[in-house]
């Protein structure tokens, strides 16, 4: 299934249209978290965020996506609540996130103060900074529980996204991995916290236990479908769309959905063949071309978008357990489509 | 002041059997944390309390001190808590203070797993854990308000202890630390998880904010005394009582109390050839002797042993707001008082 570049165009302005409402707030409680700090976790975020160039100077912020707070707020909202009061776990997801994003960076900052030891207090601080952030909901008024339920939602979604990372490391340069173990990594590297964003906005909106398990899985089904999509745009996509070379993924022999997919249900001398291509230290454009013709032979491309699609499908049949009003249904559906739809 | 040997090793022996009263239930509780996991994190701290050998296959452990649970627990009992309901909190401020300890473990067992990407995961993972276990303190029926008190002044902790951290890595080879420096650099490096140790033990035995902040106060002098006693073994120890070679941290150029201090009070020729022995890339016996000659020269040992003494009389001034029974009341004070006059 193939949808024209138009309506692909239109509906990727929808979805950033509903993401950007929020993102001024989101922002403006980011800067609270981070402003006026000297440790190096904080000025390595302001920098890594772009409000600060490389001496601590302020610069023109380039603007995120900040789609973990955004699913998080308008899950709190569709559940009824005041999506400012939810401000703080937007943030902190947004935090986390991108503490996740930024090892080398952080490491490399590390090197210049004095060596390797400063790197447990970087990612000790960084991990504190996220609870400080989150903690900042009792200042709102909610209950006390709620806010220790946000504390154990995001410490759940820490420990799965930890764990994702392992797996990923664990698997590169297996060629035995199974489309399940595949999966099963990047529940907890991506789809985690995408459940954990939908799932905490739902609960400090007011949801039951029954509503927040729906939005979870929403999430966790978006993440999933958003995840094996970016795998298909990785070899298939449109470098002039996504911005990054045609093939990137094959050209770096990642593991992704189509390959391991790919190897899974290929046989005798093809087989071989992919495993060679996949397992040499680098491949030229002759070797990606090669690779993309026996995916291309084995039906991978429609697979994966028919997986990403059924994803999909799930996230908006959990959506629908939910009674939302139409307005709130309509938008989170919208999103999940686009997650599995989208061409960048 | 010069405490005899004898009279030493009985403080010592009564103070030890303080703490190793809570020892086995601490012990059993750190194992709930961390057993039956096999991610990264627990299989490293499993190794690092000395509970299984390098292959995960179970060893007699080694016991270790588990003093800031203790702390924690005898604070509880103090203000009249349950101390077995306090058991989480215990085993969290244990693990934090074991993460911040190995982090040179932590770096080796990740360059063994895929280099240096790990390295946020692990850490993340550990503060994870931490506040896994903490929040088990509501399994134990304490309320919610309580427990996200707990979390919090956990996550403050924290912070203080990187930024102790940075400030200690920022300082190594300056000869310009004032004794104020070098006492906020400790105050974050040791003092602070020893008030939380106390200040979260009270909390949680049903303190009120005032009683909070008093037994905060006596963990902070008593974690300060600790340091600049052992700032002072570190020059002047009996090598047969403290188990490491007779100044060791002279040897290694260490910043501390002693040397601080000395490098502040002394002018001259004198300054000059005291900045210049620790200055150097190693110290030789002679080095390490003409260094000691100074320090003793301006008095510096007396000083430094009667700063300890300032702070422990500090802690049991503190302790003695708190209107406590006498047996605890005793106990407490005993632990201030060993903390600045011990000999190993």
């Amino acid at each position: 299934m193939t949808v024209s570049k138009e309506s692909n165009a239109s509906a990727a302005q929808l979805v950033f249209a509903i993401i950007d409402r929020y993102e001024p707030a989101v922002t403006a409680e980011l800067h609270r978290a981070l402003d006026g700090k000297t440790n190096p976790s904080y000025t390595l975020m302001r920098y890594h965020f772009g409000w600060e160039d490389e001496s601590g100077r302020s610069i023109e912020a380039r603007k995120g996506k900040l789609l973990r707070p955004a699913l998080c707020l308008l899950a709190c909202e569709a559940l009824g609540g005041d999506w400012q009061e939810a401000l703080p776990a937007a943030a902190a997801l947004e935090l986390l996130h991108n503490f996740t994003l930024i090892h080398d960076d952080v490491e490399d900052a590390s090197e210049q103060r004095h060596g390797r030891k400063t790197i447990w207090s970087v990612w000790g601080e960084a991990q504190a900074i996220n609870t400080a952030t989150l903690l900042r909901l009792s200042g709102l008024g909610h209950e006390p529980d709620r806010v220790l339920k946000s504390v154990q939602m995001l410490d759940a979604a820490t420990l799965l996204l930890c764990e994702g990372q392992h797996r990923d490391l664990a698997s590169t340069n297996t060629h035995r991995l199974s489309t399940q173990d595949y999966l099963d990594m990047i529940e907890g590297k991506t789809a985690a916290l995408l459940a954990t964003s939908c799932g905490l906005g739902a609960m400090l909106g007011g949801a039951t236990e029954e509503e927040v398990d729906a939005m979870s899985d929403f999430g966790r089904c978006t993440g999933l479908a958003f995840q094996i999509q970016d795998d298909v745009l990785g070899i298939w996509g449109d470098a002039v769309e996504t911005g990054k070379p045609a093939s990137d993924d094959l050209i770096a022999g990642k593991q992704s959905y189509p390959v391991v997919f790919g190897l899974a249900h290929c046989e005798g001398s093809q087989r071989d063949k992919l495993v060679e291509l996949l397992a040499q230290e680098t491949r030229d454009e002759s070797d990606v071309a090669a690779a993309r013709t026996i995916l291309d032979d084995l039906g991978v491309r429609e697979e994966s978008e028919r997986k990403a699609l059924e994803y999909s499908d799930a996230a908006i049949a959990s959506l629908d357990k939910l009674g939302l009003q139409t307005k709130w249904r309509n938008e989170l559906a919208r999103i999940a489509t686009f997650a599995a739809q989208r061409s960048a």
